[in-house]
């Protein structure tokens, strides 16, 4: 094996170029055997390897410095550069992350998982070098689909005229169909079909050099090409088109499919754990189709380039009219959806809410302060294992402090159903639904329900339980856990993280010594805090639960369930103790 | 006077077509008249009279909508929308907002003061305008500026496959230049320079369709121009040359100085009241010009467009290699800063709080999660009154809830220096300091001195007053208030927002039976609320102040301040009555 050799860019350099397509064949088996195991980004990865493997044999990394937008086709990369263990060996599988991480190599510079970054770090870091006058090229890749976030173009008007050398890969798996992502990848293609030679170049007309090369899977080519623009003194965009999933057929035939897999079987390509039953997202779809079915609601359905993510491509099929894709644009998927609803249409905008942090100032200055009624769908909000890039505890602090927006909590499949209807039909401002993150759970709905109303399920006394959302089985658990203390508590679903009136709340001061809030996601900033605050002035004390302001470190979602004392037996002995 | 016949665009289309121009006299008559009494946005007005006139007579507003991006060169449009009483006559001056304001006027459809999103809106509203199969047009007026921040090119990416009827004015007064602003600019140039014939064509790249009118001061051609585009069934630029502060001399001369402007004398253009003596922010600019001059420090200066509002204009005049002006572009002065804090440099970033939050995903992703030591200094935290698009309180919660990243709240110039030297050197990750908003205190620093430890400035009993920031006059006042009333209050400056430790805090609880939080901002989400967590389970009770979740509605600091309960009588009377 052709890997036994490689444990440095130093050691590839010293293949023949001959060996190198047996080499990218190596690299892309065990990307495979891994990725069918635990997991991950398949297409990326395998589309990039030859690319990967003629940056490192044309550049000096780490003195020339590569920066990988998101980072998720960062795998090539990993392997090559000491890190071949943790693909080779399943004892080691866990070793890396699945994204760049400075702490495992210095040929890593950045914890990365969001898009659009590459360009304006690898400016910095081009300012940098030059400030110290050293030599060194800086290196940013950056897929096609990630240029269509403001932050990328930001960076390239910038970078046109900041930086001296500066190398942007365009890495374009010609994927991109204008229809569903934008103007700009009419010119991309205009770019791959004319050979690079269309006199309408949008990295031309953004003040930057050009270079195409259509054979970004040919090692040679793409050496000679890297080798064409090394040691250039201004910014060059290097346009490569590459072919996502190259090498494995099921990713090359369904692209957006094998972008990101669970385990699978790689002969029949069939999830090795298919996902089967009912899902709130499921839930949802169903409700926005039958409102347009039966009324002909306004209702359109937004998204920022991850259908799949929300099951949205069956919604799509069946009302093509009512589905938007913006591209990987957040901050244009709240503005867009601010101008509909001050028309009148009723946007739903489906989002993960690590990623809507992108569009925090739109959420805020364009729907907050215009109280347009747009809808928006949350999903990740927890307390969730894995990288701190996608970490799923800071969408309560991002909405629920922003005036005149109401972030809903459901806590069971009955209420998620009666909140959205109402926020399809409320016209006072946005609504955000926290879509809970565990298992659809089923209760009948209290006959006194109000959207905004909390909600007593058991009325005891001494502690109240103020459960959040998707934390309303561990408050049951505990509620179990304390009545074999002798403790009778009170089980209260606040059903907002902020639309509740201090009225509704202050009550449960008198009735009880302890009010414990619960919540999966960051105490600072959170529901917890508000409700220690209005409790402050009286004698009722408050004991919040939720996750610490802290970027997860790669623990799994036990330790850090376990960590911030969000397990029902931590949270039950924390109480005892505080009684 | 002809403006004495118009009150409404019907009433615009009854003049000969040869009276405009002294219209156009009149109308930039009228505003410098208000403008040099109330201050407000002088050049970008000046320069879309004409333009704004032919947008009536051409179009039919409220059934055709015009977006106007940021809308702080709305004013021409009010006056011709049935609000010209509020620049002809002193006694209305204070009717309408600086911005476009639904509430005014079927003319406006949003409330507006951040840059870049009228591509988006109107996109949105020529969807609602096609669910409907209405007819009527939609434009957008945004300005080259505008155009660098990263929501403009999504919606441009997008507007091009989504909407059908779409006119985007691109009001390009040609003030740009290259170096200053990025690479976009020099296509923009190019445009002009050929009359907008040149190949390379940035708005033909993102798949949109094109025409350049040179004589955006001359009703005549611009209302061909929009004659030419208006009931276009695709999305169409309209690429206009205009220039910013026609028809006032200074204006036209300083075009930044004079974009916009406090209270002038007409004939002299002198300030009225002049701006004198020591601020935080030249202390800041003088201390960073010291560090490179005694230590060559890798500090370099970053600001999004806006230097004069920091005073920026003198640091770069000295050490113009160490400063960098991105443009409106917030996520790419974050961004950019942390690819150059990775490699050493220590870059300092200007902002205004309230468009910082364009950049709310950059400084937790970018920043936060890789502990990059750049320093943000943020102006604007404050209640203060006026529009609510600009408003003060929300940093706070969105600053101190991220992970990794310091929020320093300083309250004098001599702690502001010291937390300033720290945040300049320490490298455990982001500092941000929050500028003190009102005038300069100074007070010797005492001995014990530590960036992120509380100070103790006086040591009482009973209560104790922990005042962030800018709020320590106003504790120092009511603790003189509570000495009357034989209450010895204790005095705290927390120092930071985030950064003390539980440790520093829960001993305060011993001694005293309540504890006061005074902040400038936010209780949702903000300091108070964490204090009131951290004494939850406790016996201390705690009173918080702060601004209430809501947006203001341009109405007054002091109206504010009574409405929050931030005034010292308010302030004092509320501890007596808990006490």
């Amino acid at each position: 094996m052709l890997l036994e050799q490689i444990d440095s860019p130093k050691d590839l350099k010293q293949l023949p170029a001959a060996q190198l397509p047996a080499l990218a064949q190596e690299i892309r088996q065990v990307l495979l055997n891994k990725v069918s195991v635990t997991g991950g980004h398949v297409g990326p990865n395998l589309g990039v390897v030859e690319l990967t493997i003629a940056f490192h044999r044309v550049f000096d990394s780490p003195t020339d410095k590569v920066v990988w937008d998101v980072s998720h086709q960062s795998y090539p990369h990993k392997i090559l550069t000491g890190r071949k263990q943790a693909w080779l060996d399943p004892a080691h599988y866990e070793d890396v992350s699945g994204f760049t991480a400075p702490e495992e190599s210095p040929h890593d510079f950045f914890t990365i998982g969001h898009t659009s970054t590459s360009i304006g770090l690898a400016t910095g870091m081009a300012l940098a070098r030059d400030h110290r006058h050293e030599p060194g090229n800086i290196v940013a890749v950056i897929g096609d689909g990630s240029l269509s976030g403001g932050l990328a173009f930001e960076a390239l008007n910038n970078a046109a005229v900041l930086a001296h050398n500066l190398i942007i890969v365009v890495n374009d798996n010609g994927m991109s169909i204008a229809e569903n992502h934008g103007g700009l990848y009419a010119n991309l293609k205009l770019l791959r079909d004319t050979n690079g030679q269309a006199e309408l170049n949008f990295f031309k007309a953004m003040g930057l050099d050009y270079r195409y090369e259509p054979n970004g899977n040919d090692v040679a080519a793409m050496t000679a090409a890297f080798t064409a623009v090394k040691d250039t003194d201004h910014p060059v965009v290097l346009h490569v088109h590459t072919e996502k999933g190259l090498g494995y057929a099921p990713a090359v035939a369904d692209k957006e499919q094998w972008h990101w897999h669970v385990p699978f079987d790689l002969a029949t390509a069939q999830p090795l754990r298919p996902r089967t039953g009912v899902s709130y997202l499921g839930l949802i779809r169903a409700q926005l189709a039958a409102r347009i079915a039966a009324h002909n609601a306004p209702i359109y359905a937004i998204n920022a380039a991850i259908p799949g993510s929300f099951g949205l491509k069956d919604f799509a099929a069946q009302y093509p009219e009512r589905y938007i894709d913006v591209g990987i644009a957040e901050q244009e998927s709240i503005t867009l959806a601010a101008g509909m609803a001050q028309q009148g249409l009723r946007p739903v905008v489906f989002h993960s809410g690590t990623f809507l942090q992108r569009a925090y100032d739109q959420l805020s200055h364009d729907l907050g302060i215009n109280r347009l009624p747009a809808v928006l769908i949350l999903t990740g909000g927890a307390v969730s294992g894995g990288d701190p890039t996608h970490q799923g505890t800071f969408d309560i602090p991002m909405l629920a402090n922003i005036p005149n927006l109401t972030y809903l909590t459901p806590t069971t499949q009955e209420e998620l159903t009666a909140q959205l209807d109402w926020a399809l039909t409320q016209t006072a401002g946005p609504v955000a639904i926290r879509v809970p993150a565990h298992g659809v759970q089923s209760a009948p709905l209290d006959p006194a329900f109000a959207p905004l109303t909390p909600h007593v399920l058991h009325q005891g006394q001494t502690v109240a339980l103020l459960a959040l959302g998707s934390m309303l089985p561990t408050a049951q658990t505990v509620a179990t856990q304390l009545l074999a203390h002798g403790i009778d508590a009170t089980l209260v679903d606040p059903r907002s993280a902020n639309a509740w009136q201090a009225a509704d709340l202050l009550p449960l001061g008198t009735a009880h010594r302890l009010i414990v809030t619960l919540e999966e996601g960051s105490l600072d900033g959170g529901f917890g805090q508000k409700v220690a605050a209005l409790f402050g002035p009286t004698a009722t004390r408050v004991l919040p639960f939720g996750a610490k302001r802290q970027f997860n470190a790669r623990e799994t979602t036990q330790a850090l369930l376990q960590r911030d004392q969000l397990t029902p037996d931590l949270i039950t002995t924390a109480i005892l103790a505080q009684l």
